[in-house]
């Protein structure tokens, strides 16, 4: 049998595939709408569905928390998955998507890989073991400059406006500067490969983030959330910061 | 000898794959500073370069206006070219970059191409012809809803964050989405593909926008900004929308 990481591995890029092959292959009624600017597709569901009969097939006394479909039970090892992140940018055509999967022991994120199809992206990591991709080596950015750095932004209608206004012009005002792309997981790929110095969402899902957490975790980033336990049940505040910047940007997200 | 079209075309392509090839070999003092969080890069320049030795030996008699190397005389004929707009990705070695080439004859913009090689992307327009490219057909966003529309949205130093802050967030209390990436024609593209429905920035140069202000044009695009001559000095404001929403989004940008 093949090792668990091997396993993420090649689950995550057979999800991906799939994705493609569905929004390819799409016909009327793909797309629903969840709630304002809040979409779901055929393929969301479908891959996630993929996703949970592969780690049944393989793991069978394991349980699965998906965006989708929520958790199957309870128990020490459960897998976090999000079948597509950034659906609303997959579904445009847009490359800023990513299958993200997770495995949890006892509280803690043993396992996590991601793929993000039309970027050519994998990246993966093993607490202890150190983090790797197929763009090679996962290094963050050395930056110590705050008016260098780069902060990616996440934002969805369960924050408030202001909120996030005052972020970007804390920001802006210390002189870094931001982007946001509209993809959790492919905001924390930025940080992984050295593109970026800090992600910060006011509140992301276990699904949208535990892969990369442990990915940056192993890679050396500082994580300023909640732990992995209290997170699982409804999520929460998300920062993640290359340790050049960490100070500057603490100050600029606030109390978290 | 090749048609103007297929010229911008097979330069673009060889301009951006000299770009990729220098940030492959880079060494010290690769990246420069040009103002706050303002880059320019040796292959910034090698490329400006390369577009206008190209330039001089196929159209002796015409003259170019390039971000980096100013406008080299006065004419009828003026080629209007940014050898990498999105340098703060590229050096980062995100993928939101592109090289882009226009053509001016007698203030009217009649040809246009952009290569964003790490997108794989080329496209391309000729006045009164249409716009073509490699990632299949050219079409714009169908969308009436401003519920469902997303907003590019571009900023640099050059204008105020007060100003940047109020149109995010009238246009997130419209119920439309954003997204800002830190490239102007990356962001143009995404409305070229039916990717995103509008793309608004305050101050942009010429080189910046021509060659997809005429690829959107052709497309069908809205375009509400000063005419080509007024806007070659100095730049200016720049709105791009698709019919669909073109009331609504006039409505959350305000006066132009």
């Amino acid at each position: 049998m093949q090792d668990r990481l091997t396993f993420i591995q090649n689950l995550s890029a057979e999800a991906g595939a799939l994705a493609q092959d569905l929004r390819s292959a799409q016909g009327d009624g793909f797309v629903e709408t969840k709630g304002h600017q809040d979409f779901v597709t055929v393929a969301d569901r479908a891959v996630e569905e993929l996703i949970r009969s592969r780690i049944a097939e393989a793991y069978p006394n394991e349980h699965v928390l998906g965006e989708e479909a929520g958790q199957s039970g309870e128990g020490p090892a459960l897998w976090v998955v999000d079948p597509i992140d950034g659906t609303a940018n997959y579904m445009r055509g847009a490359p800023d998507w990513a299958v993200s999967i997770a495995f949890v022991q006892d509280g803690i994120i043993t396992h996590g890989g991601i793929c993000a199809p039309d970027l050519n992206i994998m990246i993966w990591a093993e607490k202890g073991k150190g983090a790797g991709s197929n763009v090679g080596e996962v290094a963050l950015s050395q930056c110590q400059d705050p008016k260098m750095a780069l902060l990616m932004l996440g934002w969805s209608a369960r924050q408030t406006v202001p909120g996030h206004l005052e972020i970007i012009g804390k920001a802006l005002e210390a002189g870094m500067e931001y982007r946001r792309n509209g993809c959790a997981v492919v905001s924390l790929l930025a940080l992984a490969l050295g593109r970026a110095e800090a992600y910060w969402e006011r509140q992301v899902n276990a699904w949208d983030v535990f892969a990369m957490r442990l990915i940056l975790e192993e890679a050396g980033a500082r994580i300023i959330s909640p732990d992995v336990l209290s997170f699982i049940p409804n999520g929460g505040p998300f920062l993640a910061v290359v340790p050049g910047v960490e100070e500057e940007m603490r100050a600029v997200i606030g109390a978290i």
